[in-house]
């Protein structure tokens, strides 16, 4: 018998292994043995060095309650002016009870009130590597859970192939398989000798026969991968029959590979993502109690101007008030689509770089099941739909699992055709087409489906559009105008990401530091 | 402005579309538009069937709990024997203050008291389509969270390969990059043109372009799936320059692919998979809480016998006291290398089946860190590091995220070889082993562990083992021999899943039903 273990004994009982630790982390010194590293990183401008300046930050969005938490922080004298009576921007989160407003509409959101109803009608993904993002989020303990964008159970829909959805699992296995085969025979014919030597001709065959499951003739006649016949996916108690690969020449012509196959192979899609517990706005929320003494709600800029050492921003205020502020900085995070209606006094270079902005026609959908039918019916357990209609996506809830009912996202559209048409639509009429495109997918569907919601980011008053449609953000805004700094997602070429607006703000305030610091 | 639409008026305003769905339900019904559904099932026994019929079930693993709880539904008289002080049999999580037990050894477990530092030493994952046990999670109200396999933030190591770890993401990204070039240029020198006509030699040349990102010459240089240089993984404030990727050549004599690349294409191991909330013995729990006390502990069989109109246990209980049960129908979960080695009078048929099956090495080893360095300097949250060395495996928490302290898996061992080996070694002994071999993978690794705890199942007296290792149970098994029935996880084709369990246990108790009804 083993005595009892202390962390004390532990840590003397490793001592055996010391040397080999030593030699690794000297290994490591040396640039050997280091793998790429990409850890959350904290930002921090130097404490107190703010004191007597102040900057005024324009929208409460993530870029702005990242500039004011930060330059709070060191000391800075900052005021935001939000457009809105909430912060948050397009992070928005909508529960039972919220009312969500559009240029001319308005809806109650009749969702049930439980902590697991809500749907995210914003940025709903936080990649592991957002680094900045996930910092505030550990920095403030935020509840982080995992997002799931890849669920073999869910379906592929395209509306000229194989009479209905196929379930991802079959589209994925059977691609790899076909993909396997195809090259395993060119590699037999000896059709790539000129890229592939003697030795690694042998081991690509092996690899080919493990990547798409072959037989031992190297053809790719189906795999337990793809799930089995009969009442399970799995084997159950016996081993049965596995399902036949789906037709080849059909999988060639649906729409999946052109992208949505290899969805969570992109960067910003790659596992694991992470959400947080009961909703994106918890990031705001955090942000919010820390700054929201500094942020003036409803306030809507009318006018930037620089002067000689500072800037002048004009607002209105409720019941048409007018207010001036003055301040030494201001850091702009107004989507370009709402700026560029601002009157303004910046030089024409910044204008043509603001004007260059096209925002994103996306539109989200949510509706209340009253039954959960994706997971007792599909074992769908999170993860994306996709379909060649409208709708582009239905996503399944990853949270909440098992309970009564649950949110769907019924729609998630950016192309702007549909985008457009979409948000043209009354809400409710968007419902109604979203519930006719989801039949195709889930028969029974509208019966199903208890109360929804819909958010067309073109019709948000202060906000005309998703997301910046370039990964290249104009250079000209990377510099201040005088003294205006201009930030949000669309200064990072990362665009509709909390992430970009993060980075963003941190550098605005990094280079008024610099400044400040400087004179 | 849109009125408040009420669920009323929503269900009235879907009104529209309801030709749509009753159109969609007739396709349904015709077998149209039906995709594979596969969700959660509800077992049931005839209510009240079993009344005045007794059953003793062996072992109060998942295997005899399902029988338990399913016969006592359904009335029948049951008595569970269980060897040892715990339901759950495999089914093991270790926290605060545990003790485990092995044959020649006790270890206590020196973890914090925190509800998320606590590792699962036996079964960890739930995949979606294990319908059985998901369901008694639904219907028990089990909270269920996801648990993740594919991380791409995560290592592969081979220690003969690349000077060090790599990340999971370049690994499969280039891997993907490569076999679309080499079958691209297959296609394009006409080498499989009897496969691929025409217009479907266009279509998987566009294919491949999207599958591995390749270049306008059809050529895989790398591409931003696999992450960036410099600071950051993702793009950050200005799109930089992609990783370089990975040489073919090094890949290919690597051992990743030899099934660790494709680990999360089969089919058990599918995402999404989830896991209880808090530790996987809370499925345990849930069914205890349902018929502890029928559960007779610390009573350990001694003898197995069919009579001429039922069953006698003989078995030993505290103190050395010897009992016997009789009853008119035995479920024995008992595992074969164990039930090997109790006296019975079963048929040479039957003792031949339960010699043929023989059991896993594995080994799991659990370590606390002061520190979750994986996702503070690697942005690993959840996932797995797979190395060439005897670990095999390093588990990162999919749980406690951003929280102080956490558990990792710091080896999954189940080959043979290193099995048995680490079997055999004292638990001190294990965490050495296992902390010298982690620290390839993360340098620095001892100095950030306090304690640690090993689980070989080999080793554990009323186990003998991980899991049968065939897929195929013995048909033998799946008859009764006289009025003893078998079960537990190797009476199924899913060997290691507590699927396989509950499923056994089910059709055992259902062909004791059925008998029942036939008298």
């Amino acid at each position: 018998m083993q005595p009892k273990m202390t962390k004390r004994q532990f840590l003397q009982s490793i001592g055996a292994v010391s040397g080999v630790a030593t030699m690794y982390r000297s290994m490591n010194a040396l640039g050997m043995a280091s793998p790429t590293t990409a850890g959350t990183t904290q930002f921090q401008l130097t404490p107190a060095s703010g004191y007597g300046t102040r900057v005024v930050i324009l929208g409460a969005g993530v870029s702005g309650l990242v500039a004011a938490y930060e330059l709070s922080k060191a000391g800075f004298d900052c005021t935001v002016l939000e457009a809105t009576g909430r912060a948050g921007g397009r992070n928005l989160t909508a529960r039972s009870g919220d009312v969500i407003r559009e240029e001319d509409s308005r809806q109650w959101v009749d969702f049930d009130a439980e902590d697991h109803l809500y749907v995210n009608l914003g940025p709903a993904r936080l990649p592991y590597h957002h680094t900045a993002i996930l910092g505030y989020c550990r920095e403030f303990g935020v509840d982080l859970e995992v997002f799931t964008n890849d669920n073999r159970a869910a379906f592929f829909h395209n509306q000229d192939r194989f009479d209905g959805p196929v379930v991802a699992r079959q589209v994925m296995t059977d691609t790899r398989g076909y993909i396997a085969e195809l090259l395993a025979k060119a590699v037999n014919r000896n059709a790539l000798d000129s890229e592939l030597t003697g030795e690694d001709k042998e081991m690509i065959l092996d690899l080919l026969r493990s990547y798409g499951d072959l037989d031992p003739d190297d053809l790719y006649v189906g795999t337990s991968r793809g799930g089995h016949l009969g009442p399970h996916v799995h084997a159950g108690l016996a081993p049965g029959e596995v399902n036949d690969p789906l037709d080849l020449s059909q999988l060639l012509r649906s729409d999946f590979w052109q992208y949505k196959l290899h969805f969570s192979q992109f960067l910003d899609q790659n596992p694991t993502l992470l959400q947080p517990v009961g909703g994106m706005d918890a990031i705001v929320a955090a942000f919010e109690e820390r700054v929201e003494s500094l942020i003036a709600y409803r306030c809507i800029v009318t006018s930037i101007r620089k002067t000689s050492d500072g800037v002048r921003i004009a607002y209105r205020r409720r019941r048409g008030r007018r207010s001036v502020l003055e301040a030494d900085f201001a850091i702009c995070t107004i989507p370009a689509p709402v700026l560029r209606d601002i009157r303004n006094n910046f030089s024409p270079e910044t204008q043509t770089a603001i004007e260059s902005i096209e925002f994103s026609k996306a539109v989200k959908i949510g509706f209340q099941a009253q039954r959960r039918f994706w997971e007792e019916d599909h074992a769908i357990y999170g993860g994306i739909s996709w379909t060649d209609q409208d709708i582009t996506q239905i996503w399944y809830p990853a949270y909440g699992y098992h309970r009564e009912k649950g949110i769907i996202l019924g729609a998630y559209i950016w192309d702007p055709d549909p985008g457009l048409r979409y948000s043209e639509m009354a809400p409710s009429e968007r419902l109604q087409a979203a519930i006719a495109e989801g039949e195709l997918i889930h028969p029974g569907y509208a019966t199903e489906l208890e109360s929804g919601v819909s958010r067309a980011w073109p019709k948000v008053r202060f906000q005309r559009g998703g997301w910046p449609e370039s990964y290249e953000p104009p250079e000209q805004l990377r510099e201040p105008d005088g003294r205006i700094y201009f930030a949000g997602d669309q200064l990072s070429a990362l665009p509709g990401w909390q992430e970009g607006a993060a980075l963003a703000a941190q550098a605005a305030v990094t280079a008024i530091h610099e400044r400040v610091m400087m004179t």
